[in-house]
């Protein structure tokens, strides 16, 4: 067992899961991410217009959830969540892949963020080429 | 403060660091995942050819690095470590896509894996068009 640490948090619009897209590409507004103070130096090099990979901790999921129908479709068949981006998982990390529109000190703005407000942040990474596709 | 749990571990031939390539597409052998028990029901449907991105915790990693030069190489500039893959980081996540090669009851066995024997795998997920470009 392992400790994660928020080290910034999300400032939405979106504020229950009902609200929320599946997917950012499907009309997720643009969020903040607001940096904790003991981390703004890992984030001192982000700028405007990069496309980063945002890691978020789904505090609002359900974590004792080993298969779902995907999108709760009920005409679906049910899956191992391994295979399905459920944020219902044993571990809920979100993955969304933003672009960065704007940074006004601690605070970074992206395109595109289907986390709830107040979701909790853990990780921050640039896309690899090799993210797309090999 | 969350706990994360491992789900499964990376079986590998790598066994040290400095042996370890800086991406899996650097030459990373093939490796095997293999699942605990009570987490085998969410890779149930987890299949040989699927592209899945692996999270893994990379517990050799430093978690209070927040700059750093990429690749080591003393030519470049110092990043925040958000701008750059280094496995030293607050949250150390690593995030890998891979192929799944073959599958052998928990054991699932993926190509191009740069991670070391042992290492705690904490989430699989299908790989979507939104991760690769848009």
């Amino acid at each position: 067992m392992f400790e994660i640490v928020p080290v910034a948090r999300v400032a939405s619009p979106l504020v229950d899961r009902s609200d929320a897209p599946r997917q950012g590409d499907e009309g997720a507004p643009p969020a903040w991410i607001v940096f904790e103070q003991p981390f703004l130096e890992a984030a001192r090099d982000l700028s405007e217009g990069d496309d980063v990979l945002v890691l978020t901790w789904l505090d609002r999921a359900e974590r004792d959830v080993l298969t779902t129908r995907p999108r709760d479709d009920p005409t679906r068949p049910e899956l191992g969540v391994f295979s399905t981006r459920s944020p219902d998982r044993p571990n809920p990390i979100g993955l969304h892949r933003v672009r960065i529109l704007a940074i006004e000190g601690p605070r970074v703005q992206v395109a595109d963020l289907e986390a709830l407000d107040g979701t909790p942040v853990v990780d921050v990474k640039p896309v690899l080429d090799a993210d797309r596709e090999r």
